[in-house]
């Protein structure tokens, strides 16, 4: 089954808004072995929708438009669907009471406007839309094919793909069948990640393949597999899944959707310890990485930003003699710092970074993107050096991701000497 | 003119990467004046690739396309265009000088595979790509319609289109002029925005408009002029530019590309203040937005991130009297916690914040999205309740630039004062 997936809008096409929809979208559809043939974004008029649908109903079996479906009058999609089939609007009981219900329990008045989002081509099979008041709208078309058309707002049209219109479509067609799975590395750059996995990758059958996806300070690997008969598919899948793991090892910290911010702090909770983080060149970053995850105060009690050496000295505790004898950018002060952190907001762990974030203040010998990182527990204070390059942003996020991956590998090593001893 | 993108790449069309080149050319073109009819993203083989160009080459005057120009044997956008005009491949000494220049600043051995990327189509016009080995490709068709090929590495494509593209554009063929500023505001949510601007943009003549561009509080207003003579229209711009300023008054706190927390420092820097934060529910994302403008460290001192009640009674003297009577989001707490760390880190200037991020945590008293914001300074010491709703990632970013608001307002309310008194 091949799919062509159109978005509408012109702001869209003036750059205005990044189109994030289609990428949902094709990622979903592939998951279940669709192929997405073409994205498209075009002009919110009637001619070009008129054109894009009848065009791309000729090149592939499934088409999934999104936008134009708001209240208002510049929202002309549901008309020029109904257009294009040649059919009448006809009101949906079922969709107006959902309507109805909604409003209310948003406090929202119910208007004639929200009454004509009802009305929809009589040809159509509803897709519900529990977050909104557009329904999401399918329709056959006499030789076989499907047209979807969908709310554009990211928040109602996501769940119409994976609730509504995914079990549809794996209900009501023949699919290939595919798994993927997600691996999440980091403190490995991909070069030599891919290097590590040469001879697992060679060993892959045809119907896997492995796909490398890197950000700053995060490798993540997608392995998937094709196939047509499902045991035997999940269980050569799961044989190299299993085999991909003894290559990652400890680099290896999660998978699919899960965070290092929201995994360390898991591992944390698990062994009720606690952290404090005492950041310069990160700025907070990593206080706020771990505070983006709801329920962080359980295990993180707080940090200082200590972007001074006054705050170092004073607030941290840092001998004034070792800034100035080994500058703030070195180990005897990340060290100090860790453990100065670890004293005053008196925590099992601290997590401590002082670098050169750039692009001004290298040296010779302290170059642009220099940085230091200590982590205090109850057992020593270690410090490793980084060199993460020029980029201020990048090596703002690849510091704090290197930090909490320290803490990681540490707690790891903690629990197994743990699970050794019992 | 109209145009059409198209972006080369199955990452795209599996959703693995989400399309921002096109977004990029979109706003450029849109600058110039020349209408972006569609987006197209297609896969990367050379039927795709050759179909899209002679389709898009019908329906429009200037069709771009990214991606495909890699050394490797899966890029052939160039071969498949060739093809396209049915000429060859030539070797352009130009583009090898470059090339091998390139390598031996950024000491990578130069190899048969970049050799090949010097080999251009013999009809092609050369756009000098400085970041890259890829030189950008502009042809010319029989009938004046313009083809263009670009490397799809944002970093390569974007000058190409700024410093080569664009200026051939301008050049080479007569576009309506059009003129464009953008004016940003904080604190006025969009509709009351639209409330306030009613009878200015009824005064707007045909040849203008204004687009709203929010985001998590930050509301981005782009005010757009087309027409035909430069002086004229440049007038008219101005005087409706200078109107809109007086319509949005202190709430406009810069233009274009800036931010609030780059301006808010340069504010500090201008009048040697200094600042510091005392970060509860934003977890450190203030001192991660002001530390990531470089040059922060002249004026931002530091940071307690606060998290547990603990450190806010122990690091910033918040009385645990009024932390057991007012509970932590209050307006007594989050005052004691400003004025705790303006004395510890000795500022000029103080923020901070206490509030509830949510998803849990609220009560009928304290709703999630109450956040309390403080501003310390020699003055006194004033908070500010807010009220930002459910989501977690929204209430952290609203709250910081609510904080970064108050404390832009203050300094200029002083220098006003100053001025007056001078």
């Amino acid at each position: 089954m091949q799919a062509i997936i159109i978005t509408i809008g012109d702001e869209i096409l003036i750059g205005q808004v990044v189109d994030t929809n289609s990428a949902f979208i094709g990622s979903e559809l592939n998951k279940i072995g669709i192929q997405v043939k073409q994205i498209i974004s075009i002009s919110d008029n009637a001619y070009a929708i008129q054109t894009a649908i009848a065009e791309s109903l000729g090149k592939a079996d499934l088409v999934i438009l999104t936008g134009g479906l708001g209240p208002t009058n510049d929202d002309i999609t549901k008309h020029t669907i109904a257009e294009f089939f040649g059919v009448k609007l006809v009101r949906n009981q079922k969709v107006l009471e959902h309507i109805q219900k909604l409003l209310k329990y948003r406090g929202v008045n119910f208007t004639n406007l929200n009454m004509n989002q009802a009305d929809v081509p009589e040809n159509c099979q509803i897709l519900n839309n529990l977050n909104g008041t557009a329904p999401g709208m399918l329709f056959k078309t006499s030789n076989n094919k499907v047209l979807v058309s969908l709310p554009g707002v990211p928040f109602e049209m996501k769940p119409l793909i994976t609730d509504e219109l995914i079990p549809w479509l794996m209900k009501s067609h023949k699919l290939p069948l595919r798994k993927h799975k997600t691996f999440l590395t980091t403190g490995v750059p991909e070069s030599s990640m891919a290097n590590r996995l040469v001879e697992f990758e060679k060993d892959l059958p045809e119907s896997m393949s492995l796909a490398y996806l890197p950000s700053p300070g995060i490798l993540r690997l997608r392995l998937s597999i094709s196939g047509e008969s499902e045991p035997e598919l999940a269980k050569i899948f799961e044989y190299h899944a299993r085999k991909l793991e003894t290559y990652l090892k400890k680099d290896l910290f999660g998978y699919d959707s899960q965070t290092l911010e929201e995994l360390t702090g898991e591992m944390l909770r698990r062994n009720k310890y606690t952290l404090s983080t005492a950041e310069s060149c990160t700025g907070g970053n990593i206080a706020h990485l771990l505070t983006s995850v709801s329920g962080a105060s359980d295990y993180f009690m707080g940090s200082v930003v200590a972007y001074s050496n006054k705050i170092k000295e004073n607030i941290l505790g840092v001998s004034k003699k070792d800034l100035e004898e080994f500058g703030a950018v070195s180990k005897q002060v990340v060290i100090q710092m860790a453990n100065g952190i670890r004293e005053k907001f008196n925590t099992d762990f601290a997590l401590a970074t002082s670098g050169i974030a750039g692009p001004t203040g290298g040296s010779d010998d302290k170059p642009v993107g220099t940085v230091w990182i200590a982590l205090a527990s109850h057992l020593k204070t270690i410090a490793i050096k980084f060199q993460f390059g020029e980029h201020r942003q990048r090596t703002i996020t690849r510091s704090s991701y290197a930090a909490l991956n320290m803490l990681r590998l540490q707690i790891n090593k903690i629990v197994e000497k743990t699970v050794e001893k019992v």
